[in-house]
């Protein structure tokens, strides 16, 4: 009855500072700064412009969306993406450590790009798992060469609900530098939050209204993450889509079907002959992804919150 | 019952469609390039970007939003905001005439940024109108030297609204090579709507990816302006807030009250003593712009689609 | 006798070494970083996009040549120039500080580009000198609001050897962060000498290359100002020049002419009436700067190393 | 006798327009735009820049000069550069339009950056010649796909005066959209002379000056490529290094030394055993390129204008 009232705007309202509340707990970093932003190019193109100093590119995968899929976001933001092969669609540390070894050998460094930040995505763009281990290893050559670990979560509930992962959440915080918890892939409408565990991002409020990556009414991000965070939900979701790949992949390999790439998340890559897929057209969504060979493709099929065990076993059906 | 189906997204589905072509009809150009972005900064600077060549800048009020309040959005793509003084924060036509005589009369012009677009907000930042003259007089200044026209609609609902504007959707759709018709602030829960009616944009959606300006799962865009766009609820929803703008101005002048500038929409601005503002803390949501002069401070009303009389009566009861 | 030898490039030679050891020695600060560039445009971009974090932006004078005459190289970059007035072209520390407290006193400042930095040129655009009382006065001001302070200075031998100046170069190289020794405008046929004396510009040879300011063949340039450097040259070349100003001062203050801004160095600024300016048309080069009403307009003549007290003379006798 | 006079900065004067006359005629495109920049990475960043659209990258070979030993200078200016493999260090037409046509073939080419420009060097960064056939070819691709040709002329003189080139100014003139013909390389202290010839560059004195390319004393650059195309200079000062450097191939492979390629211009590469190239230290400069196996190593002997039979003969007695 009071008066011409608005909640508080830019994500300084009382829904996100609980979900943010509730991340840093998930994350056993209570000085976590949490952000919210509306999609994943924006988190990761305002993040890494943030950690990365203006001579400095970053470290990623050839298969990486932020080397691919964002239509040069970060070349726009002035940071050249060096890529370099991946091993199941991640970085192997050993190979990180070699290509530092090589960068600084190399007499003519200083006319090159230095590599500031290392970029992952965890599960990778093939649905492929970082262990512990190999986070560790990541961290200690960043250590070494002074470089920012940034791990890309679009899809992080499903690494995080894996039946086979050693890596938590706490993990993450831990050893990345900074990251973002996906959720408009795992059952959020839109929005990601944005966590730094080190000590970076205390302007990144500003960082974010530059780079066009703030939502004027934040609540609605607050809302959903706090929603998300609340009784483990962010998990049990992921747990679910995850339990139905793992099914699916499973009879996929009874059916006689060979994996492309072996995936414990919600993303499934099979082989299949292209009499196969021609068959399937209009009958049930199986992402093509490219030949594999002359007479074959590779397809992904991806479950979710929103996948009933009817849909899977239709599919099964099918194949 | 069929299978793992997603809708489509980034925009290409069945609402998005349906509301660009309402739009498309309302602007009375069923050419037009119509696009969805999250907020007002992203529509700024990802489509100033797109009409700018790499060596011009904007010229914009010195009170403009893109001048001050974007976090330096446009030099972070590139471009230098040029500010001139506005009146009634609005761009007259002949000033700009002016300052384009003197930039091309200048023999270090070729030092110097070019003036490629010109940024106008209508309603502007201080709730003030232009009319269909200065607005065609603006459009001959741009094709005398080769500008770019671009209209900030953050407000626009509230602008083809007011009781006193002789400026339609179709017009500024003639007149301007871009516009936005904001969403966010007029009963959205957010969401702007970009338009080209002058053959720009072509490749405006690859743009918008790298700006970091793309909503994933666009539909919720689409819907929120399908729906706007029908039955004329757009501007509806924007009669409503200005009918109590309009009731809240005439009573604040029958109280004594001060116009710090004269607004026809949803902003009313006044000059009200420092005491009556001390009075207010806690009662009334009036906003504070700052000190008029040692006595008096300006402050901003606001109306929305939310506003109801009663919650005017009861502001009006407390002034 | 040897061989198919070339000589160390990019500025690694001992030219280059020797010149840089005596500008160490003659900013009384052995630790200096300093680097060559080829013009002022490149040093004054390169730095400041250097100095400056992502979000932040440089305060200038709005007659500063970053804010005007260098066709939006500082935007390029990603940086706005956020002007103010000046007082004789320079910028009053009061000033400076009225602003900085006005900016964070804001409630929306994080909304807006945070300035990181203070520009000023040294003599400023119009010939005027800033006093040891204003440097330290700007130092104290950067040092409150954690901003850097970088002196442009394009014609820093005019200022140096400016007959009632009581700055030195070690007073810059100490309330400077960075600054550079202007080369083309002071006897070099091109070059400046970029010096950070405050543990800045770690990776500025990496920053030059990418800012496009390298010069491959850097002997040039280390050739140039390690004779600059040697017997006190560069300051003697520019003592010449400021006397001959100041003779023609003089002589045009008898003549009765009126001084537009009261400068001690190279640049002399005068109202003179528009016939005047007619009958030297082909006679004498004084740079027309404008209108300064109706009947008179600046003009500025300027002296340099090669001016003779011949041509001072020939010139006032045009007078 | 007259006064305080000085020439014509930034490129204007005589020199500057003498030499731009005879590029112009060399280069048979009489309405060919040319501007000289002091150095090639300036060149190459500001011309792309210039050719490409806000949203389109350049396509490039893995080892060209922009993909690697420019710091990043494209991506600076917010461009990617899409690397592919090269064939003897250049790109093969029908790669090029493989590329093409996979890039438009992929759905989701439109989140990708749209490849805008193909940027190839000649000689290439192993001294390998472009044929006419080959140029002809990527043209044809070009055109095809809408995209600009741009050729980095650093070594240009060394590949037109090549003894088995069928390639010559005009060709380039012709075929190309713009390219730079390499002084720094070439003779010349330092400098290099942009050459639009298909229309493009309207405003690259403005760009120029926006990307920190222009040299105010430009007249010192105007001189050098005035001489420089008198008389042939250009080509003949490198085809005595051409000369040279096939004497020397010659020679080494008698010797029984291995041509890691197979180049025709003043850059030689050979495999050598790490023995020998332990030998030659302190004794002779050749580069070490790196390992090319176990026991042997990639070197590059460089001729210059400046080389003499007698540095040919001292260097090939101690091979």
């Amino acid at each position: 009855q009071t008066n011409l009232e608005q909640t508080a705007s830019y994500g300084t309202d009382e829904y996100s500072a609980s979900a943010k509340e509730k991340i840093r707990a998930a994350c056993e970093c209570p000085d976590a700064r949490v952000y919210f932003t509306v999609g994943g190019t924006q988190a990761n193109y305002a993040v890494l412009d943030s950690l990365l100093k203006n001579y400095e590119g970053v470290l990623a995968a050839d298969t990486g969306h932020i080397s691919v899929h964002e239509a040069g976001a970060i070349e726009f933001s002035g940071h050249k993406v060096l890529t370099m092969p991946g091993k199941d669609a991640k970085l192997d540390p050993a190979d990180v450590e070699k290509y530092m070894e090589a960068f600084y050998a190399d007499p003519t460094w200083e006319h090159m790009v230095t590599p500031g930040a290392v970029y992952i995505s965890h599960p990778s763009e093939y649905g492929t798992l970082y262990s512990l281990a190999e986070l560790k290893g990541l961290r200690a050559v960043c250590d070494k060469y002074g470089m920012k670990l940034y791990l890309d979560g679009a899809r992080l509930g499903y690494a995080l609900a894996a039946e086979n992962t050693d890596v938590t959440l706490a993990h993450i915080a831990r050893l990345c530098d900074a990251f973002y918890i996906g959720g408009t892939k795992v059952g959020a409408l839109f929005g990601e939050a944005v966590v730094f565990t080190h000590g970076d991002g205390q302007r990144f409020f500003t960082e974010m209204k530059q780079h066009g990556a703030m939502l004027a009414k934040g609540r609605m991000l607050g809302i959903q993450f706090d929603v998300l965070f609340t009784d483990d939900l962010y998990t049990r979701i992921a747990a679910h889509a995850d339990r139905l790949a793992m099914r699916i992949k499973a009879a996929m390999l009874e059916k006689g079907y060979r994996l492309y790439i072996d995936s414990y998340t919600n993303q499934q890559f099979f082989v299949i002959a292209n009499e196969k897929l021609a068959e399937l057209e209009g009958l049930a969504v199986v992402d093509n992804w490219g030949a594999f060979d002359e007479n074959s493709s590779v397809v992904r099929i991806t479950t979710s919150w929103a996948t009933t065990p009817e849909m899977a076993d239709y599919l099964l059906g099918l194949m």
